[in-house]
Formats: C-alpha cells, sequence, structure tokens
C-alpha cells in the first residue's frame, strides 16, 4: 500500500462524473482521471470537458482510453449510427435505445486495472440512482457485487474500494451537492446528440435541466431548446 | 432468448482456449469467437492462431478487439516492454511478472457485452488451476463473483452462464481432454516471447511442455529448446 491516499475516478465529461471527482477530492484523495472515448457521438466533446476539468484541478494523471469495441459490438444508439437517438421518455419503465450492453463493467474493469497499477486505494463513479431505472449496470446491486470480483480478482496486497457516492441518489440530490462544492459545470457535457448547443431534448438534457431546476439553479451552460417544464 | 444455443469463447490463440472452443462444440454451442490484442508481446502471432482456429471451426463470428489500454497502463512484463520475460520457476508462490493488473475482468467484461448484443447464451474462458496459482483473476471465486455481476448488470431478459470449464482442472487435465476432442494444437502458440520458434522455458511453454508430457503426447508446435524434465 501506498502512504498517498489516491483515486481513480471515472470522468466522462458528464456532471455527474465532474462532480464525483470534487467528492473525492473532499475526502481527500489526489485524483487520477480515467476518461474514456469508446466510439459514443459526443466523444470529442466529452474529452475536452474532461481535459479542462483535468487542467482546473491539477489532476495527477490523466489517463485517455480509447477503445473501438463498444462501439464495434454496437445494439446502442449512443454509439451505433444506425440507431437514432430518442426523444426523452422519463416515465419508461423500459431500457433506453441508449444501453450499451454491459458497458459499466467494462469502464470499472478498466478503472481497477489503473488503479492497482497506480497503488489507488478507490475507484469513483458517479452513476445515481436515475440512470440505474433505466440501465441495468447502474445499480447498487451491480456495484455491491463488482466490489466482491475485486477482492478477490487483484493481488492480496491490493485493497480498492469502489465508490459510487450517488448510487442512491436523485439527479437533483448531485446537484445540490455539486454547487455546495463549487463544481464548474459550464465546464461539462451531458447531451448524447452530437451538435452543439445541448439539445435540450434527449432523456440527458432532461434529466439535467429537471435537477438544475429542482436545485434552484440555472444549468450554466446553452441549450438549442430549454424544455416548457424548466421556469428559467 | 434467441432459440439458437450460442457462446462467445474468449480465444486467445493458446492451448486452454482452443480446448474451450471444442468443449463449447461439444456441448452444442455455437462459437462466436472473440480475440483481443491489447498489445501483448505475442499479439500478432496469437492473432493468427485464433483466426485459423476460427477457420478450421467455421465461426459464426469472429470479434477481433484491439485495445491500447492494458498495455498503456502497464505493469506486467507481457505489455511493458522495459520489465523483462523471467524464466519459469514454476514453484513460486509470488505473483508473476506476467500477471496484467486485473486483465481477465477486462476480457470477461468485453465477452459479456459481445454475447449480450448477441444473445448468446454462455461465454466460456479457459482458465485453469494452475493459471491461479499465480493470477487472482483465474480463480474460481473470481468467476462465481463475476457471474453475479453479470446476473444483476446485464438486462432482466438476458442470462448469460460464465463458463471455465476447466477451472479446477491442471493443464495436463486440459491437454487430455483436447486429445480426446482432437483440438488441432498445431495451430495454437502459449509462449511469452515475441521470437520464433517458442522458446521452451518461459513460464508457459513449461507448463504446456510439462501438460503433454503429462499426458503421454507430443506437442506437434516447435521449439527452440525443450527443458529436460521433458522426455521426448
Amino acid at each position: 500500500m501506498s502512504n498517498n491516499k489516491r483515486a481513480v475516478i471515472l470522468v466522462s465529461g458528464g456532471m455527474d462524473s465532474a462532480t464525483a471527482v470534487y467528492e473525492a477530492i473532499a475526502r481527500g484523495y489526489e485524483p487520477y482521471f480515467l476518461h474514456t472515448s469508446y466510439g459514443q457521438r459526443t466523444e470529442t466533446k466529452e474529452y475536452e470537458c474532461a481535459n479542462a476539468l483535468a487542467n482546473e484541478v491539477d489532476a495527477a494523471d490523466f489517463l485517455h482510453i480509447e477503445t473501438g469495441h463498444l462501439s464495434k459490438i454496437g445494439a446502442s444508439s449512443l454509439t451505433d449510427e444506425n440507431m437514432e437517438v430518442t426523444d426523452t421518455d422519463l416515465k419508461s419503465d423500459e431500457i433506453p435505445t441508449s444501453y450499451v450492453p454491459f458497458r459499466n463493467a467494462n469502464l470499472v474493469a478498466m478503472a481497477i486495472s489503473y488503479a492497482e497499477a497506480n497503488d489507488c486505494a478507490a475507484v469513483f463513479m458517479g452513476a445515481h440512482s436515475e440512470d440505474f431505472a433505466g440501465y441495468p449496470d447502474c445499480r447498487p446491486a451491480f456495484f455491491d457485487a463488482f466490489q466482491k470480483v475485486i477482492d478477490v480478482g487483484t493481488k492480496p496486497e491490493t485493497e480498492i474500494d469502489l465508490v459510487a457516492p450517488y448510487v442512491k441518489w436523485s439527479k437533483t440530490n448531485i446537484a445540490e451537492r455539486g454547487l455546495e462544492l463549487d463544481v464548474p459545470y459550464e465546464l461539462t457535457w451531458s447531451c448524447y446528440r452530437d451538435d452543439e448547443p445541448a439539445c435540450g431534448t434527449c432523456d440527458s438534457c432532461a434529466l439535467r435541466l429537471e435537477a438544475f431546476r429542482n436545485a434552484g439553479s440555472r444549468d450554466p451552460i446553452t441549450y438549442a431548446e430549454r424544455p416548457s417544464f424548466s421556469s428559467d
């Protein structure tokens, strides 16, 4: 074990992971950024945001993983150009078309490899309860089960905590916590579509706008359209 | 669920995974090959072997994943050019230098994504008990824990069995089973070094030669050197 308290944070460039970075720092961890380009439509924009945030917090390290396999495997509107990004239906119980099969297991596995090679004591991920309504790999049970894999599947001397601090929170709770931590949300990107400005109508934009509204704040980024439920 | 009985097999190009391919076929599965180039020294040779085997069995699909992240992360003599491949010490209790941090979790996660996107009912991996003497992510406990992650982390309708048929077997048992199944071992590569012919002195060659000797057979591939314990 190293004396330094280091943590890998899975930084997508979105608001949840940006908040997780500030959470890890607030808990005394030196941040190691892991950003992944896996062929998602918005990868250039997300990379720029993750990179800007790393500079902002003076990250100890920044690992950019580019891998084509999730997009090659397909079956998600996030990576498959033949599938359309659908407009939001936050009330639906179905797995959204944006689900990338078992994506978070791939991302967490990468993060644990990176953490083990760098003597990091934790891996943070910003998944939250409004994700797991639709995505099976964002649930508390997923993270609990994965912790067990880490415990048995790494070297005996390796101890890495998989931390999903917001797994039982709403996105509104995250926005509230992030505003408290002064997260620079102007450096983040959440939209599933690849045009600027953010569309304001996909699942991700809708959730984000609602979270800021509920937290009594205004999202600092620009939108093509702010849906009518938004009071600002 | 699909009516076809399909299985993804993690095919490295070595003898264990080649045997797993024939095992899956013997159990009635249509084979989907997943081969990964992750910057290991021997990736070209391994790819050739996996590809030749796919042709041999007329695989339903062949997914070649090329990803630089495990090699970027480093910390293994298999991927880090600054670390030497050490000669064998099969009696040592230490984690070998060839250990790639949490590699199998990365590979299994990829395989599950591929399986879920293609309605496969199983993922086969040829890990065995003489691996897990040194590698923590080859143990039965690792596969058991990972099965739980699959169960909770994929879509409700997805059911994928993670099958490691040899996890409690020795490499000798695998060679015996493979000889029974007529696995074309001349199409496989196990050596950790990147020169042809296989060195005969690294951990992987030593284990393989010993397995064939114990199974009362002669390994059909060519070696630069056959160690003195080999009677052939």
